[in-house]
């Protein structure tokens, strides 16, 4: 029992205890649908997440969503480019697009299992507590 | 067993994204309910959690279960008692019980919320990305 835990520590390091979906994985395929729905902007997709889970009363840490657009991108599943608006004010705009549909494709099957994992791990916590 | 907790009392916010339930709070709520059950030995409580969850692949760490109970006990929600066993080789056992039976049934329904809260966070996941 004790030599599993140190094991453990040693091979797993991202996801240790294995408990719920981590919040990187659950923004980042967020991300991924929004993406291939044609919704380009980082910045956008920061305000839509506020907006999709309002009700919920969860808000990702802004920091949380630029770094899953960071490993996505490190990822090759998305591109990123620039757009200069010239106008009175020069503005740059950051567009996102699917760069490798499968890998994409790929990514969202892995997180949908262990969405379904989480969501059965909650729902036998309320069977076997209420 | 010894339980050689340090003592970290939480200074930041308890759930600071409010993302999904933390592994705490449902550690806790299934030491409540096998305490409630007359379930009474840390040890094999945290050997429950291994059986429990194995068709999960969730293991919970010991030292969250033991920080589990310490908190209860803190929170004088549960109380402890020690069984010294005489014989070949003196034994001695931890025993825990409920002590405040009415904070306990508070503390479940909070933890019940998050649940909720949490189940419904991840099944608007699986409907808006599949």
């Amino acid at each position: 029992m004790e030599d599993n835990i140190i094991e453990e520590k040693e091979v797993k390091p991202r996801n240790r205890d294995n408990f719920l979906i981590k919040q990187r994985a659950f923004v980042k395929l967020y991300l991924l649908t929004w993406i291939e729905q044609g919704r380009p902007y980082g910045k956008e997709m920061l305000e839509d997440f506020y907006k999709t889970f309002k009700h919920f009363n969860y808000k990702p840490n802004h920091s949380e969503v630029y770094k899953g657009l960071h490993e996505l991108l490190e990822d090759g599943i998305i591109t990123r480019s620039r757009i200069i608006k010239e106008g009175s004010k020069r503005k740059e705009l950051k567009v996102y697009e699917i760069a490798n549909m499968d890998e994409a494709r790929r990514y969202k099957k892995q997180v949908k299992e262990d969405l379904d994992r989480s969501i059965g791990l909650l729902n036998k916590a309320v069977r076997d507590n209420f």
